[in-house]
């Protein structure tokens, strides 16, 4: 007698029913949880599926915007997957999560059929330590269980380290991330990943305050081979923020193979309490 | 016998009339055109304006996603703005633009009430001369009429200078913008500024390709007082790409006011044919 080989707790996390025309149920696991809800990374990943799940579907994810509207609590959910309109190469998406009947998460993607052209990389990765020379994050690093999905490898900016209530000269943080365990990676763990940085005024500030994100965009700059061909290799995450004003700031990230392509660029408006 | 002073021309654009629970009716004016349909920031304008509009919103726009789902073409559109969710102090706001009964334009955007809180601008205008010794675009600088609603003067990156064909080294365009005539801004006209710059492939590959933006997503880091304060001068305006590969392109940009504010950051994939 044999047995199916157990589900990777993010392939967990992000399954979904199909439960009629554009409808998907869902529930929340343990393993992604946050503070008060699920993490956001995972809220965006789980709306991508629906989309991917989509028997409409055309060609592979090129940008996802997730709008956290409200909270989501510990159970199942229901998201509507739905194409607005699909040309010969490109598919625009609508995407709303339920809870209760109330909506807390709408999302918008586009598809987009890609071929090959000239390209280019304007952006250089930063340089950083080998993986295997950077420790991970020390014990106690912070009471969020989903961190511990999460190998997370800090080169700069991983713990605010101003005396508390000063200010950090900048916003910018650096670190290596694979999935725990390893799995390779698919569209989904990159629209996570995005969301793996914690908010950029813990750093400015040195501090903890109540924050979160409001909106997050990710534009995708690779294709599904691509992302397989990288195994389970570490990736190199760098996020900062340009401006905090009136109880929100930005934040724009980008997310790099360690080879040096940038697989995707992220950005998200952030709210928070000071 | 007194007659009131005509519309500026970005209101008579952006003009909208209701037509029943969310919905307004809108369309095309020559002065924003574009090579095949209205320029893009101009559509981003009026549905916020959409919002803007509507008997229940609540607060000022902190963010705003415009998906370019189809082409839009010369005429009347329609507008649905329908809020999908409104907490305490955010409101979050679904938008569709259809033409001839079909989706041409989808979006998203955020509002908020926003309270006074520590602050800073992480980023830093970049320097240039001021605006009345920067020359604006020469004659013909490119043949579409939107252009002549804007006042614009390249500081850098205004042309693709390089041999057509060859790469320039970098992405780059700043330029002092306002409108033209002279218009004190409001929100509608900072989401049109973010689009004014022409995709970033035609200055790395220094010449014309098919391009245009798929998805656009505005951040907004000022509220109407403080706009309403800028009255007639020029702002600055910087946008650059990260990534051009398999057909898409990044484009990332800050507004910022001539006293060094950062007004709102933007971004935006662009796809090319090349």
């Amino acid at each position: 007698m044999t047995s199916a080989p157990p589900l990777h707790p993010f392939d967990d996390a992000i399954a979904l029913e199909a439960a009629g025309p554009h409808r998907y149920l869902g529930r929340t696991t343990p393993a992604y949880w946050n503070m008060i809800g699920p993490f956001g990374g995972i809220t965006a990943a789980t709306l991508l599926k629906a989309a991917l799940s989509h028997p409409e579907r055309l060609g592979d994810p090129i940008s996802l915007t997730v709008n956290f509207a409200g909270p989501i609590g510990e159970g199942e959910f229901e998201i509507e997957a739905r194409p607005s309109r699909t040309n010969r190469s490109t598919q625009h998406w609508q995407l709303e999560l339920r809870q209760n009947g109330e909506v807390a998460t709408t999302a918008s993607a586009i598809f987009a059929v890609r071929r090959e052209t000239w390209g280019c990389n304007e952006a250089v990765r930063p340089a950083a330590p080998a993986p295997e020379d950077v420790p991970g994050l020390p014990e106690g690093f912070a009471k969020v269980r989903w961190l511990s999905a999460y190998d997370m490898r800090p080169i700069r900016g991983g713990k605010p380290t101003a005396p508390d209530g000063t200010e950090h000269p900048d916003s910018i943080t650096e670190f290596w991330l694979r999935d725990a365990p390893a799995r390779t990676p698919d569209f989904p763990a990159l629209a996570s990943w995005c969301d793996s940085f914690y908010p950029r005024i813990f750093l400015k500030r040195a501090g903890f305050v109540p924050a979160g994100t409001v909106s997050l965009t990710t534009y995708f700059h690779t294709d599904a081979d691509a992302l397989r061909a990288l195994g389970d290799s570490h990736v190199l995450c760098s996020a900062r923020a340009q401006v905090f004003r009136k109880g929100y700031s930005d934040q724009t990230a980008q997310i790099w193979s360690a080879g040096g392509d940038l697989l995707a660029t992220s950005h998200q408006i952030v709210y928070y309490k000071e």
